[in-house]
């Protein structure tokens, strides 16, 4: 919940605050003393306004906690995501544009290929094509259950959501795959008896859907995960007083946007430079513009070193378009670690450059990277400050107390 | 209570963490410009560690609040002081080998010399000898009160453990040392109701006391002190799935370490070479070694800022002893600050060092000391988050949401 203590201090003054997020930003020396992905990455750009700026470092969830996706969004949004945990289901099904209402049941689904035991060959079908899978979603879309309803629409490749709405559900049903071939996907089961119906539910349709998709030779199994519900999150606007808007090319982050009450732009492309241009073309329209880089994260979980320092420069490359639209406050951070060298996510804190040349206080640091921002004058603070530091640097907080 | 959202994310990979506590590290300088005593002493080997790994500083228990050993421990175990409150008779009993079960009423006594009107003229007896006090302990170990059972064990010169067992127990009774000579012992008393029996009991107990050592020249006296019980803590293998022991000289130490669930080493001799040793011979047995240096904080206590420089020196001697056992993390830190200056505990941040050659985020940072720790990447932190970074760094938690 985005403290309250903010709310009677909001004031719209018409300034724009861009969050400018590099997914995975942070990371680590590949060898001892070098330098880190950002470290070694050449940006002039946010270098220039890291000196005017001042840096910081953020803790995404609590120290030492490594973020799922979706929670690490939902604190720089400002909720606390031990606070409110929402299924990444439901984010993603909101992304693909289909309705999680409160008390639906939503989730994601991969297409697996079984044999003929019913165990899990591949979990990912081969990695089947978007060509290949979306007419078998097609056919998954006719499936009935009695009394409730199902939506299904494709995300890409083998990856799907779905949403159950009905009466009497509940989200708290563990993952179906098992992760790892050789077995079965898990039946459907409830943890909690409130659950029981939606997991019944969700049961027959899986069952129905091995039947439609008996004679297909690579997808012809199903494995759900991420089951969860819309967790009724208060929205940008009532927590923020902003008209908030989304830049972002995966579904995923698109959904976390619209539980918070952002709107969606939608944009041709993906580079930073189609989405800078998507934010433009909106300019008059939001106070808020959350543009989401999804690279740096997919070289990290790579261990591509250099892939992940290259998306970084092609940002830093293309930073000059965004700062044409004169945003009060600029921010550049990642909603979590992502080091090439552990090639998944970590805890370890997240680099943070605030730009505000009408109101930033500056440090000392003249560059933007993870050992310039432990010393940088934000200090080390929870990522759920994000937006009260934002908006305070926008001008749009009127003093607290006489 | 260590963080419940920790529990779900942990896992056993057999990595080995250490916590090399140097009691009441932190110091002060004597004079202005000047080093504190780490800053003061030659630590080539964890200037090295500083340099690979990354510092901070912790708050012990809140900012300007001077910690007592017990809580400052607990705090560094994941357990917040300010909610579970040790009385360090508890501890210390523990610590000499007598049970402290959930109920019983453990304190700390002392011998006192009593004049002829009963008024005290030297709080500690002289000093006496271990020697000379132990057949005291032995006579007072043949009290008897009625309806209940008392365990008396010497610990060391003129201080000695008891603990109370019966029904309808409480800890609520303040200490019965008036803190100056020339008054009498307080009488037990108790500041709840439902600790009257219990300073009922403790009453009578030192009225025989009395009568038994009535002749004694130095000792002919009791105070008692830290009244409390068991509070029945959540263990360290439940909360952090770490099977952890205790390498300490100093009952106290290892008393804080039982009641958190640690198991407690127990070896010859008392230099860090020793303690170090220890943990070796049971390296295969734990994951986790708390290994407690007492001689800072007596050095720092005694206003001795060469010596206690030269005792944080000797560890660092003796470092390369630890280092072969390949910990994946050691953390080197105080439970508090005991600048010599003071010649007592000081609330001032605590130097902090971890080193995780393969996960730590290095900083800029070059050697161990105040004000290297002050600007290290790992911030100025709450003691209880070091058990989270500790588990983090040795790759125990998996991500947290999807």
């Amino acid at each position: 919940m985005p403290a309250e203590y903010l709310r009677p201090l909001l004031i719209d003054n018409g300034t724009k605050i861009v969050l400018l997020l590099l997914d995975g930003l942070g990371g680590l020396p590949v060898q001892p003393g070098g330098p880190t992905e950002l470290e070694h990455a050449a940006t002039p750009n946010m270098d220039r306004l890291a000196a005017e700026g001042a840096l910081g470092q953020t803790v995404p969830i609590r120290p030492g906690v490594t973020p799922g996706s979706g929670p690490a969004h939902l604190a720089l949004f400002g909720y606390d995501p031990i606070e409110h945990v929402v299924g990444r289901g439901a984010l993603e099904a909101t992304g693909v544009g289909l309705e999680v209402r409160p008390g639906d049941v939503a989730a994601r689904g991969n297409f697996c290929t079984l044999d003929a035991h019913g165990r899990i060959t591949d979990r990912r079908a081969g990695r089947i094509s978007t060509a290949d899978a979306a007419p078998l979603v097609e056919r998954l879309q006719t499936i009935a259950v009695p009394g409730v309803e199902f939506s299904v629409r494709h995300v890409r490749e083998y990856r799907f959501a779905i949403v159950l709405r009905g009466d009497g559900l509940s989200d708290e049903i563990p993952d179906t795959d098992p992760q790892q071939t050789g077995l079965a996907p898990l039946a459907v089961a409830a943890s909690q008896p409130r659950a029981e119906k939606a997991a019944a539910c969700y049961q027959q349709w899986v069952d129905r859907a091995r039947e439609l998709l008996a004679d297909e030779p690579k997808a012809n199994g199903i494995t759900l995960r991420g089951f969860g519900t819309d967790p009724v999150l208060p929205k940008f606007h009532d927590a923020y007083g902003l008209r908030a808007a989304c830049v972002a090319v995966y579904p995923m982050y698109r959904g976390v946007s619209q539980l918070v009450g952002m709107d969606v732009i939608h944009f041709g492309g993906d580079t930073p430079k189609d989405e800078f241009a998507a934010a433009a073309a909106h300019l008059q329209d939001y106070d808020f513009f959350f543009i989401h880089i999804k690279k740096t994260d997919s070289k990290g979980e790579d261990g591509d070193f250099e892939g992940k320092a290259q998306v970084i420069e092609g940002v830093d490359q293309a930073l000059p378009q965004l700062l044409e639209l004169q945003p009060d406050v600029l921010l550049i951070t990642g909603d979590h670690s992502t080091p090439a060298r552990m090639k998944t996510h970590s805890w370890h804190p997240v680099p943070f450059l605030l730009w505000a040349p009408a109101r930033a206080l500056p440090d000392q640091q003249t560059r933007f990277g993870e050992r310039f921002c432990a010393l940088g004058g934000l200090g080390t603070f929870p990522a759920i400050e994000t937006m009260p530091l934002a908006l305070a640097h926008a001008g749009r907080l009127v003093k607290y107390g006489a």
